[in-house]
């Protein structure tokens, strides 16, 4: 794999010729698309495998296809969003020989193996592949709270991104088709390591008798001061040059300790704070103490840096 | 404890009549608080163990004074800046007959059960205490950069507030003397939470060939939308009504097995993920897998509600 920039932009600059769109699969995010073209003037054709969902579509406009394959062959854009890699690879085998010469993108949940995997059996049928992945509800398709990572065939891209912008707010990842799962992946698993973090704290200062709505309010006024932060470790990370950020371990270890000893008062779970000091102390019997907290990076372990 | 709420403004809008203030301990903090004062014209005494530290700053126009108890009866607000709790109760021991009538402003690192033992002993000798603590870096201080949360004596933050936001950003969270470390406490121990998740989460992305900076730019323009997802949980929290917040758990269930099996395939620690999922899996045999992350705070621990 290589490192490849991410385009992101909100103005849509270019118009269809083509203004037909195919969606596969009706639940709540594929109806909630679906209804998105139609209100947008696509001509569009949608199919699920229990045919009632397509019912409230249709009387909007779309036409409701017999078969996937059917609704496969009505237009050069296929949206897929199905309730999992199990679904996709059974419509994915009813539709084989419809696929040539059109453009999958596939917005259903799964891994970026299983995006390269998709990417492979389209490529041998003669159709483009664009994985994409949702991060929104369905509620909001059609406006910026919903971004949309995709990755995979650049031309698919360049040749249907006005299109997919009229979902919400796109980015592209790169030719890897495995890289908008990736990007989800990364960005749902840090919002879950800010979130548990922010539960742990909300009990500490709950026991302590603290209003949690008033910390949270400040908590998040305390947000701003975060990218300027991030973005210094980021690069420390990118280049292995960790300047004491946020002071030394050295000093950090010992805040640390009252940290858990503060938990362990209160009978607040302490194990989140023993792994950080953890990793502190690896590093600091390795010499070096006087590094900042981005340092941890290199004891984390993972795979080796390939960038 | 009793809940209080916590007044945060940015304007002066008093003065002292007095403008003498004492400062106690010239490490880098020390002095950065003592030069402040010097720089805005208060009439500074100043005090180290190590005598010599003095020199810059009485070269700049402060007092030296030859002990500690000089120091503090030179001034009715003494500021005092020590290494930690044990320097402290060394220097507190040596100026006990001279504090009787002063306001003593600790900033000294100590825990919320050092703090409330430090105000019974200033009330014990006739002196009024609050109790700060420093979020900022030294060479930030007399910025907006430096915030100090308060508590204690309001009456002691009231009379001597115009001169204490000379220092920073400053807040007073109640009368309850431990309320300042709790606040520190509790927004240090956020900041790590969300630190050690985005370091595990770079350690993936680059094991994913994806740039760590770019990945930083993308997560630091997803912060703003953070606030108003942590407000509906912190009010949640608060009324225990748990609302499917990003979703059902039994539907997070599934996806935070994608994200652990994620871990594995790269060798990346799962151990923080792991957590979530065990906290998600006893909610949802618990009944309550319709409700949403913010419920998992029902089963963290930690002392029982007090507000």
């Amino acid at each position: 794999m290589t490192t490849t920039a991410t385009t992101t932009t909100t103005a849509t600059t270019t118009t269809n010729s083509d203004t037909r769109v195919t969606v596969l699969g009706l639940g709540a995010m594929g109806s909630a698309i679906a209804r998105n073209f139609l209100d947008r003037g696509y001509r569009t054709t949608v199919w699920n495998r229990t045919a009632s969902k397509s019912t409230p579509l249709v009387e909007a406009g779309a036409t409701a296809a017999a078969t996937a394959a059917e609704a496969v062959a009505a237009s050069p854009l296929v949206v897929v969003c199905l309730l999992d890699s199990t679904a996709l690879d059974e419509v994915l085998a009813s539709v084989e020989p419809a696929v040539k010469g059109k453009v999958l993108v596939n917005v259903t949940s799964g891994s970026a193996g299983q995006a390269r995997a998709n990417e492979r059996w389209a490529g041998e049928r003669g159709a483009e592949y664009l994985d994409g992945k949702i991060m929104g509800d369905p509620p909001y398709v059609g406006t910026d709270r919903v971004m949309f990572p995709f990755s995979g065939s650049r031309s698919a891209f360049e040749a249907h991104e006005s299109t997919l912008r009229e979902l919400g707010s796109v980015a592209y990842h790169g030719e890897d088709a495995g890289l908008a799962a990736v990007e989800f992946m990364a960005q749902v698993a840090l919002a879950y390591e800010l979130l548990i973090g922010y539960l742990h704290v909300l009990k500490l200062v709950q026991a302590e008798g603290v209003d949690v709505v008033e910390f949270t309010e400040r908590f998040a006024g305390s947000l701003p001061a975060y990218p300027a932060l991030l973005g210094s470790m980021g690069q420390a990370v990118k280049s292995g040059a960790y300047a004491p950020d946020l002071g030394s371990l050295d000093v950090q270890a010992a805040l640390m300790d009252d940290l858990i000893a503060h938990r362990e008062s209160l009978g607040v779970d302490t194990m989140r704070m023993r792994e950080v000091k953890e990793l502190m102390d690896r590093r600091i019997v390795d010499g070096h103490g006087d590094q900042g907290f981005s340092s941890l990076f290199e004891v984390l372990g993972g795979a080796a840096a390939q960038v």
